[in-house]
């Protein structure tokens, strides 16, 4: 029996990220009426927060999918980790759902923006133990990534806790603009530095 | 470090596909009581946009997991757009589940037509612009697909704009008629032109 | 570009099968108070429902799995019959849920149990159509699968139609027994008949 | 037509495995309004059971997807038995949703926590009767397994039973202390005990 590669890692984590994001809808809800257009029209921050959270997770799942193609070996501590980040990535429809239903409502915008960035900032240093446990040393790193490969997803990585940080700071003043600060991450940030950095 | 293939974008895109067409019926509800029966049969609208819907999105996974054996490489504007059209579709629960409600219920049949065929309309728009952003001067067209391939997907997909198009024009007259014929289209028209054009 | 095979169908289908009896959970919910218990084991109807509608959606779905690797390629009115059995299986959540709170509740058990039989008539009914047009003239069938693997499924396939039938109507005079029939088909009568036979 | 493979069984149970997790999410709620912030401190305990049952399905996941590996052959039998796990497994989020909510009211904890322990000293049965009807007289084993991995694999499974009976007992005293024995097992014993072992 050798130690166990990443393939049942893959597997279980790919489907988590897939069914999170789809699960996202389920946050709407509006009742048939005389004046449905308009109460369509007023669900416009639960379509902010939706289209956010859905781009963070795709990219998210992207990051992770295309560093786990350099570890070549998985240890009890990382599986544990990877399980805390996917529980992390997994439980993000609820506070998404919570941010666009308050910024209609106007009540509870500010804890609802605050659970929302936590979430996101407890994601962001869990992606970032998550990297870290694995590339130390090389520890569960497969032998054939190069050292320039490792160097890349560092510098793709550490930008995530600080900048969801910022999030969660702005979310103290403005939770709407905290949601906005979020979705250009996903937007723009993102998929540049992490997937095509070289 | 390659360029990246395909097989991230893949994985991630069947599942969310899968996941938004099964999750179409938590879109149902009914109230075990003496009526159950006559409730039930109240319900056609929404069996209507149920088989509508999931029909739908069946064929466009088959026309998108189809194209993308043409495509060799992936960049950071295709993977955005990738994300959107994935989004899109995960949103169709929610406008089916509001026209099968609202035809029952013979309130807000119009917003809700409008909000099921304008969603329709931007993951028809969305679907084209992934392709022409792949397919132009073959930008990410594997070298082995021949042009013939090509021009046969681009047949398949430039009716769905004007198609979906035409059932946001129906739903100002007959929020009815605008989903029997996305049920038409979804029957009748996509399986032969999107998959056995040759 | 060849005939299509039947990898992107397989892989949607394996998806909705399995998200159908995973989502069965949702139709389940019980307010605590002080007699939390009681109302858990009022529940009952509830459990068998549950069970019943896994089982079946868990055997049906190996029996899919299993026949299409006889089948080497599809067309679109195969595609459009296995998509209708799709839909129909992530239907069943639907009536699983009304079945077993209609027992509960001594209301509308018959209109429940009559949906239920219902969609799994349906259900067996679309998936004799789905073989028995793929294997006439051996019209889909792989050239290396021999002609006794073929007639095996015809004799796995064959009862379903008139046992579900039966069920139906079991439920005219006993929704109760029409449960527990169809959880008797799913533990005794399928594994056996369709998987192993020779 | 060969004995059947464990390539069906494995899709099946990967799809069932990660969307009963991810499912966990919809158990949360709560509403937007001037004490958001009070509420969603007020869900702890609903924090803690889904943390615990998430890590626990992955956990479990994990070994099922490695005992898998040894497994050669698949009969009627087996194959029934590993629905009835499934079916276990999918059941979770329901008396995870009723530990969370219970124990936040003040009312029905002990019957919550009885159901939890209950689901989980099934599954711990159900995955034990699984692992011995293969195991025995190495009737389903693949022929290249060595008979350590299978001792290695009876040392991590024997314990799943006793401790999830202690689970049953500790929550007829204290319902939060079956909660957060659980997660102990989780997060300390499950991991070590059932991948590394040698």
């Amino acid at each position: 029996m050798d130690e166990p590669g990443t393939d049942r890692l893959e597997t279980f984590s790919d489907g988590v990220f897939a069914i999170a994001a789809t699960l996202l809808v389920l946050e709407f809800s509006a009742t048939p009426g005389p004046h449905l257009g308009h109460e369509l029209r007023r669900l416009w921050p639960s379509y902010l927060a939706y289209v956010t959270s859905f781009l963070t997770i795709g990219i998210i799942w992207m990051n992770h999918h295309h560093t786990v193609s350099f570890i070549g070996r998985v240890d009890r501590t990382f599986l544990f980790v990877n399980n805390l980040l996917l529980l992390t990535v997994a439980f993000l429809p609820f506070p998404t759902g919570l941010v666009g239903t308050s910024l209609q409502k106007h009540e509870g915008e500010q804890a609802a923006a605050l659970a929302y960035a936590g979430t996101l900032v407890v994601m962001a240093g869990l992606h970032q133990v998550w990297w870290q446990y694995a590339r130390r040393d090389r520890r569960l790193i497969a032998d054939a990534a190069p050292d320039s490969a490792l160097r890349a997803v560092d510098r793709a990585y550490w930008p995530g806790l600080p900048m969801y940080a910022a999030v969660l700071l702005v979310a103290l003043f403005s939770p709407l603009a905290a949601v906005v600060l979020t979705f250009a991450i996903a937007a723009f940030y993102l998929p540049s530095a992490a997937l095509f950095d070289r």
